[in-house]
């Protein structure tokens, strides 16, 4: 039995623009996902524990067509039942045990659905832990790759490299297209997350940062700018000035608030972080509802957060310079 | 006794950037400073009703060193005495009768200090009663370089030509450096505004934008992108593609608070308009509190905005083709 976790993450700059062959910086949080393989005689057992906030659990035996029998949302369950099948897949291809059978745990303290990498850090896990436990060790970067292929499947092709390649490796990433490398010499980030219990449509708001882009000049100028700030802030990771990288967070915020992708309540996250005291804040990931992540070394936005109507939870979740490991 | 009116405005787009030579629209709005003016024997008397929100009374008699006998906040006053005591100064210039005496009532519709030109109204609505009292006829582009002069006295050489331009001359105006002409062919704009009660400070705020512009050539991108749409903006005024112009107010909005002249009070009513109804919104003006102005043909954005926590008073104020007139 071997049981390996990994990392969610935020974007610190530059989510959008990244479809658009701009830089992006994501990185690794104190937030892990926890995955326990067993191999057994033979089939799939699934347990899967707290994986949303309110959590549900599913046992099933069989592949794609088991129905496990629960209350839980089944599109969810359905989804989440893809990426283990998918990565017990590549435990077993890469051992080349078709046929190993396997009972899987998972536990997550990444919420679900929120933009925090919940899904590639699950898979990360399993392709770790499952493999281990057919006697293979998967480098981290082949465990990236991996978790990508899995993500593509399961996804319908509409993945990004980003997310698994940041669980995998852990710290400070920094992804261009489909190159994704480690930024060396971040020690610590002070992050703290709000998030509104929603998540945004994130297949819409792609669409509609492309249709503004493509209408309007300004609009790619804007997509533009945000590449810009992920060049600048490049500079300032690895320092601890955490006022020039808040600026460049707030000025982030704002240009993907003029791409049309925040809300109400993150805008109403984002500022109360702000007056709370953080350097900076900005909505992290896709928008249109979810997470906001903000930097501050006091409790100040954390307190400020939890009294925000419409922020449903807030917490701290430092940069994680560890990716998926065996526990 | 003539009595005079002028309008107050909005900036439909372009603030801030305006400053960095791009161009701005600011337009005419349905709230309106009333001056009358009667001659007598000697000095200025003044009388001064409903400049605030609360409204306060001023009466003197005499030049700067007079001190009115009242409860109202001192500075408030001695601006507003300030204002009106240049713009009587003007109309002697014109009618060559420097020793012309006055007495000189302000009404005003338009809160004061909310970024709404409350003082550029009441400048050109005294300018145009004053003279025509003394009996000199000024057309309005004489009124609104006057009225520029007096702002310009009164504000220590900080005075923009947009809001007394708009004023005199009423409707949609496109600014562009000292350039100003009225844009024609707009008939009716469904402006709603919501007002925080509070104001930021413009020169700090102008500041602020200047030490980003300064030091990310993004910020400075930013601000061209401004310009940009005021460009595309101007290519839909004229026609009724209220939510083409709402798509640039809402883009326009993001960008101003990339620069950081939004804030928590401003983007709530942002999102109240917008989910109200409106085809767009955005702050205007300097920002850093003040008012946001939506595009709405319905009561949705009003009403939201009046359910809103922190929007101290909201109402409609469509676009005011008039500029000065004789009442």
């Amino acid at each position: 039995m071997v049981t390996s976790s990994a990392p969610g993450k935020v974007y610190l700059f530059g989510e959008h623009a990244v479809v658009y062959g701009e830089p992006a910086v994501p990185c690794a949080i104190e937030k892990r996902a926890r995955v326990t393989a067993r191999e057994i005689d033979e089939g799939l057992r699934v347990h899967v524990d707290d994986l949303t906030l309110d959590g549900y659990t599913v046992e099933y035996t069989g592949e794609d067509d088991g129905h496990p029998d629960l209350e839980a949302d089944e599109s969810l369950v359905r989804a989440g039942v893809g990426y283990i099948n998918e990565a017990v897949a590549q435990a077993r291809a890469v051992a080349d045990r078709p046929d190993a059978g396997f009972e899987i745990v998972v536990e997550s303290d990444i919420p679900l659905g929120a933009g925090l990498g919940s899904s590639a850090a699950v898979v990360v896990a399993a392709i770790d832990a499952a493999s281990r436990e057919l006697g293979v060790e998967l480098t981290p970067e082949e465990i990236a790759d991996r978790a990508y292929q899995v993500e593509y499947a399961v996804q319908d092709g509409q993945a990004s490299r980003a997310d698994t390649f940041c669980s995998a490796m852990g710290g400070a990433v920094r992804v261009e297209g489909d190159d994704c490398r480690r930024i060396g010499g971040v020690g610590n980030l002070p992050f703290v997350i709000g998030y509104d219990g929603g998540a945004g449509d994130t297949g819409e708001l792609v669409a509609g940062v492309r249709q503004l882009r493509e209408e309007y000049d300004f609009a790619a100028d804007t997509v533009g700018a945000i590449g810009d700030i992920v060049r600048e802030g490049e500079s300032v990771l690895g320092t601890d000035d955490y006022d020039s990288m808040g600026e460049l967070l707030n000025f982030n915020h704002g240009l993907l608030a003029a791409l049309g992708v925040s809300s109400r309540s993150l805008d109403a996250m984002v500022w109360a972080a702000r007056e709370g005291g953080a350097a900076g804040a900005k909505l992290t990931g896709a928008g249109g509802g979810g997470c906001i992540v903000a930097l501050d070394e006091t409790d100040g936005a954390l307190t400020a957060l939890r009294y925000t109507p419409g922020c449903e939870d807030a917490f701290r979740a430092e940069l994680d310079t560890d990716g998926v490991r065996r526990e």
